[in-house]
This record gives structure tokens, sequence and C-alpha cells, in this order.
């Protein structure tokens, strides 16, 4: 089991309950579970489902709520040389929710040398493209556009750098090459860059909140030594699983393989047919489906109803036990899936149109980009 | 002998002759002299005593000129925590008078986060003072207002940092470690940093010729490999030796030691008086000076009339004999020193409030400046 933020090797839910261990954070308990739904109302599935299952000082967010000192959200995407899929989607539904139930700030980091310094692109030129597109699926999300600010790395760096700086500064060699598993081979670009995805942790003098993948615990690890240093909150974190591929369980969903990708931008009837080919839990023949039933734990098919397009619990459940007995048949099913993924499609790339028209608010003129336009690190201590 | 842009090492003249050949640079021969001599009208002095000894492609530098191509300078000063000594303008002068006689650009770097990376200061603002009294001490020298474009790393960085992401994606740990003697205890800023310094080097598609102390090598030693792979000429490089202070032979000026150092903004009465407390090549008593004379090769006084005190060579060498033939005395010396460091002291104190007036056209508005703020950098290849 590898885990960085270029590389994630897993294989089994020991393997999430390890991770938990060897990065030092907390499982989220019903207690905090049910802080939320005091405080928000509600209690969104993908928590409710253990998707995000891990946190650091989530507890503390949430106090930090209930006192009045509030807290703000941060989290971001870094454009590749492929469009995005509908698991990229993921942390920002979370933090989309968490903006509409506690009414916050959000700030999304657009790295768009990130992957070119991890050699995972050959030049800035390449995810151009995907910069603006990424955006927009982002935007289709449906943030608020004058409590959200979405910036570019290449373009907003005047005003992180000053702050990468004083984190740089803060972080040696030997805790870089530690944290991240740098090698002779990584580019010094690649051994700076956290420094960059740590400054907006510092966008106010508030606990920021950063919904994402395990993977990027790493850099916030690393926050949370800095941060008292600076005079500013460490962060707290709320932490996902991967999502799984259509190639089964603990598969990549990973856009520059199609076959494996429901991609956002791609034509909704093509890429919901996908689901067709998916590895399921079910038997070889329907006979041995109806006899023995199908195992939907092992289901790439059962995995994103229960991650996305099944918000009821009931009705989950139900789709569980008719497959497990065997009343369920992975054709079925699969066909139940490809209309509801059609039917997003069609609706996101609906609000794609829309996004377009408001993308200038999240960038440049919505209040909290403008106030963002003028902000400048400073350091407390 | 240990020779990083970060700690200089050198006892004597061979260890000079050694940098050499463990740098892979040239020597200024006699042929390169006279080309420059020919081109220029002139030869500095500072070129013609050696004190500038060692080039990279200064011949193709020159070659370019010739054949109408151009050429263009780049230099540069890392404020700190203490003033610009006497010293420092050294590679400024040089500078200039390239600017003067070749009729070039200049580009004039102030990388005001470079000694904070280094863990040499505590924080940035520490340096802010001294970012505007170096740069009026550079425009002080006397550059063309509209040719010469000072930036500042923090305030120019959003043009530097999208060529500083292909420079720092081309340098692997390895090669940094290796060139800069980068260890664990570094912080991931100045890993970071060589990029950066290399950036200015693509402001224009012609020969970059820099001026600068032969520590500094190991920085374009780099770009050297990198600027083909970007459509970049490779840099000339024109490398001097280190100032003495005022402690002997090889001995450090540095500012934050003022009794080795003659500091640019000080008093220039009580600065100049720092010279009669000068190591000289001088003997213990004034009988044995005069019978046996001294060595000016080893005095910190006849140091600073060759490369800066007496461009004229005749009188130079009449110094050297009448010291080794025990005619001057070390207080006569002293005393003429004395006086030629007041009086220039009091002139570049006269130049420096003319600076002040000066200064938003070589950071701004200037012809050059003008057009570096719209300077976006573009890959050739």
């Amino acid at each position: 089991m590898k885990v960085t933020p270029w590389e994630v090797q897993i294989k089994t839910e020991e393997d999430y309950e390890r991770l938990i261990k060897e990065f030092g954070v907390q499982k989220i308990t019903e207690e905090i579970k049910n802080k939320i739904k005091e405080l928000a109302g509600d209690l969104h599935f993908l928590i409710r489902r253990n998707f995000f299952y891990a946190h650091r000082d989530l507890d503390l967010a949430l106090k930090d709520y209930e006192e009045g000192k509030g807290f703000f959200l941060y989290t971001g995407r870094a454009p590749s040389k492929a469009p995005m899929h509908i698991g990229h989607l993921i942390p920002f539904i979370l933090t989309k929710w968490f903006q509409e139930k506690f009414n916050v700030n959000v700030y999304i980091m657009i790295p768009d040398e990130e992957k070119f310094l991890a050699k995972k692109v050959d030049s800035l030129e390449e995810v151009k493209k995907y910069v603006e597109q990424d955006i927009l699926n982002i935007i289709a999300v449906g943030f608020d556009p004058d409590k959200t600010f979405i910036f570019i790395d290449t373009e907003y760096i005047k005003h992180l750098y000053k702050a990468a700086v004083y984190v740089a500064r803060h972080i040696n060699l030997s805790t870089a090459k530690a944290v991240f598993g740098f090698t002779n081979d990584t580019s010094i670009g690649l051994i700076f860059y956290p420094a960059l995805q740590i400054v907006p942790t510092f966008f106010e003098r508030k606990r920021p909140l950063i919904p994402c993948g395990i993977d990027q615990d790493p850099y916030f690890r690393l926050q949370r030594d800095i941060a008292p240093k600076l005079g500013y909150y460490k962060t707290a974190e709320i932490l996902s699983k991967f999502v799984w591929g259509l190639e089964g369980p603990y598969s990549k969903m990973s856009a520059s393989k199609p076959e494996t990708a429901i991609i956002l931008t791609g034509d909704p009837e093509k890429e919901a047919r996908k689901v067709f080919r998916a590895v399921t839990g079910g038997r070889i023949t329907l006979e041995e489906q109806r006899k023995y039933g199908g195992d939907p734990e092992k289901c790439s098919v059962f995995h994103w109803f229960k991650i996305f397009f099944e918000p009821d619990d009931k009705k989950l459940e139900e789709r569980y036990w008719k497959c497990k007995n065997g009343e369920l048949t992975c054709g079925e099913c699969k066909r139940e899936l490809y209309e509801r993924i059609k039917k997003f499609l069609e609706e996101h790339q609906k609000r794609l149109r829309r996004a377009e028209r408001l993308k200038d608010k999240f960038l440049y003129d919505g209040k909290l980009a403008q106030e963002m336009w003028n902000w400048e690190f400073k350091v407390y201590k």
C-alpha cells in the first residue's frame, strides 16, 4: 500500500484503516456525524455512508461554527491532459453542501502547473484547454458566486508567492522527502509545489476545512506544523476514500483510460453506455444469479449508486438486498444506472453553459473574488 | 576550497585557477581582451587587471554583437539585513560599462526572498528596507533608465513564475544537490530558487551576458543545459574574483561586520577612516619599510586601488613600485585611499538622491520597464 498525492495503491477496506493509523488522522465518529446533522439539519450521504470516512479537527471546525467564529472551505483540482470524470466531482459536491448548510466562503485552487511539474504532462499549453473546462465543471456543481473564489496558480501567483516563501522556508528537504516520497528524480518544481498548495489555508484567520481525498493529507499535515508559527489556524480536513472505476472494486477511474471513466463533457448517451461493460459483483450466468444472488460489495455499479446516484438510504438498501437475493439482475441494475448517468450528464452539461456566463464572477468580480484580488499575506507572529 | 552561491572559501590565487577547472569555465584570453577593446574602443580595468578573469562564451557574445545580433546584460543583487558595501558595486560597474559601450539592455534582479529562503534573515520584513536602498545604490551607478529594468521578485513574480515552472521542471533534485550542495536541512524554497534566478536569461531571444562573481556560475551552468530545450540562448558569463575586505588578502568584505567593509550609505568620513585600520603588506616598523619595502600583493589597501580607485595603469604601477621600494609608507598610502573613498562616497550619496527621482523609471515606466511589464514567457521548442 502506497499513498502519496501522486501515487495511490489501495486494494482493500483494511488499507483505508491502515492509512488512518499511518497518517495519524481520525475516523469520523457517530458523535461528529450527529453534530453535523444537528448544525446542518441534515447529513450528506457521502459522510453518512463513510465515503468521507476520516478527518482532522472536523469537530473543532464545527465547534468554531457553533461558537460563531466560523470556518472556511478550501479544495482544488489540478488540470491534466484529460477531461474531468464524474469521480472528480465528489469533493466539490461535499464542499458545495457544506457551503450551503454553513453559509461559508469556499476557495478553489486550480494548480495549472502541478501536473507539468509532476511530469504527467509535457507543457503548460497541454493543460490549458482543461483549465478552462475544469473550472466550468466545478462551477456547474452550484457554488455561490459571491462566496466562492476560484483561482489559477499562474494567474494568481503574485498573491500566493509571498506566503509560499514563508511556508517553503519552514519545510526542509528531509521533511519533504519523508512526507511526499520525493526522490533524486523529482523536479525541484514539484519539491516546492507543496508550499503553494498550503497557502490558501491562510486566506482567512479562521479554521480552514478541506474536503479532499485522503491522498492529499500530507500537504495539510505539514500545514499543521507551520500554521502556528505564522499565526494561523491548523487546517481541519474531511478525507474521502477513492472512487472506483468501471473495472471493479478499487480499480481506478482514470480519464486517460476512457473505458474506466464517465467523462463529464462526453456525449451523455455514449458515456452512460460504458456502464454496460462495467465489472459487477454478479454471477456468470443469469441462472446462477437468480439462485445464489450477487455481491453488491464487489460491484462497480452498486458503488456508483452508493456514492453518487442513490441518495435515498432506503432505496439503496432495497437494491442491495434485491441483488443479494438474486431478484435483481446485473442487466437491470446497469440499465438503471445508465439512465441516471445519462440524465445527470445532460443536466450537468446544461449547467456548464450557465457556468460560462458565471465564470468571471468566480474568478474576478464576484464579492469574494474582488476581495481576494486585494488580499495580501501577513505574518501574525 | 568550497564555492557555492551561499558559501565562498578562497585563500589563494591558485584557488581561482582550480575553480576554472572545477566549474569548467574559460580564462579570459588576450585575444578576447583585444576584441573587447576593438569593439568598445576601450578595455575596463577590471578586465584588464584580471579581476574579471574567467568567462563562458564571452567570445560568442562579442561575435553576436559584431554580426548585429546583439546581446543583453543581466545581473542582480539579493538584499540582506545589512546595507550594501563598496564591493557590491563592482559587478554593476562593469555591467554599466558594457551597457555604455555596447548600447544594450540591462536586467537587474532583486531577489528579495533569497536571503530569507537561505535562512540568513528571519523575515521578508527584515530585508524590506534594504530592497529600497539597494535599488538606489544600483541606480546611482549610472544605468540608462530607458534601457534598464530593475525588478523585485515578489513584485514581478507573475511574469517570472511560468518560466520558472519550465526551468524547475528541467532540474531534478539530484542535479540541484550536486550543483548547489543542497542538503537535507535546505529549505524547499531555496531548492526551487535557482529556477527563478535563471528566468531573466529568457527575457530576450538574444545571448545573455552575465557579469557576476564566479560563485554564481552554478546557476548559469544549469541554464546552459536548459536553454536549448526551451529555444533560447545559452548564457555567456564574465566572472569575477571576490573583493577583499579590510582585514587582508582573501578576507571577506562583509556588511554585517562593519570593520571589514566600506558601507555605501554610511557617513563618508567615518567609512573612509576604516582604511586606517586595514591590514596592509607593510613592515612592522617604518625603518623596516624604508629598508625592505612592502608587499602590495598582500595589501588590502593596494587591492582597493587596483580594483576601484586607481583606473590609471601607469599610476597604479608607480604605486606598486614605490611600495616595493620602501618609498611609500602605509600611512601615506592609506591617507590617499581615505581621500578617494571619502570623495567617492560623497559623490555616490549625491547620486543616491538623484536615484530616488529616477527609481520609478527603472522599475515601472522607463521604456524597457514598460515593455517588461507586458512580457510573457514563451517556449520556442
